[in-house]
């Protein structure tokens, strides 16, 4: 199956010269949905993934299914003051200001590895914080996937001591 | 499997005197975050679902597995301006101010038979408003399906004309 026939591109979204690559299309076609969340999977199992992690909230999207689909868990990380128990929490630049990601203390266990995944690799800034909360609870972060890469953007430099994966180019 | 024992209660969150129901526990515990999805999968085909639709962010993490579990098509619904494509609108009221949920327009075919999912059902506001979405639409609603029900807060009231489904009640 091309998932990219299904990935739906909107000129000028959020802000005029961006081309926005909208998964929405593939999402609500359940058929190229199960393909691409049975690719994904494949690629965790292959990993030993124990725990998927995503980012909220088109992360879990793809990272409640994943861990669905494999029999792990699931470990969301969100915006700030949004998880009840006690977090650990990392900021990070945005193009204004500072927004800040959390997980739960007691999320993942030292040495259990984690698979993260979300929908765009662009320059990397979400995953990166991600990587950094799993790391700081001791997890190993086996693998990160993604449904689409801006391979323009060079989102992998970043990850550069990390397995990446993604299922659509552009 | 006995969920509620994997959902844990924390006290004062988000305000004093709330009981938060935290399912990151159950999410987090793969068996138990797949015997839950596979339970809700069994409703929602039970109630022939062509769609799973459910609201950001904590909707999508029943929602999505829920949609792949059964071969179904995920459908998002979310907060004002997230959806890049062309919307339609709901404003819904919060204890201060209004807040609004979108839709896109192009996400359900009128007919379509769509099932619903959330993590929680307590006064009802947020999954009523997304029903008025999918009706707008032209879809049916072929059920209503969360984790957690708080019978207490009698949110059944504002969803008496549905088919209402959850899995653990406080």
């Amino acid at each position: 199956m091309n998932l990219k026939e299904k990935i739906r591109v909107i000129p000028d979204f959020p802000e005029p010269g961006i081309r926005f690559k909208d998964i929405t299309t593939l999402l609500q076609d359940g058929q190229a949905f199960r393909y691409a969340i049975d690719r994904l999977a494949q690629y965790a199992k292959e990993r030993n993934a124990d725990l998927i992690a995503g980012p909220e909230a088109r992360g879990f999207v793809l990272a409640a299914p994943l861990a669905y689909s494999m029999g792990a868990g699931f470990v969301p990380v969100r915006k700030a003051g949004k998880l009840p128990g006690e977090t650990v929490t990392v900021s990070y630049d945005l193009e204004y200001g500072k927004d800040k990601l959390e997980i739960h203390r007691d999320a993942i266990k030292p040495g259990q590895r984690v698979v993260l995944a979300d929908d765009l690799l662009a320059t990397g800034g979400t995953i990166g914080s991600t990587i950094k909360l799993v790391e700081e609870l001791g997890g190993v972060v086996a693998g990160v996937a993604f449904m689409i890469e801006l391979t323009y953007l060079n989102g992998r430099e970043i990850l550069k001591d990390y397995d990446v994966f993604s299922l659509v180019q552009y």
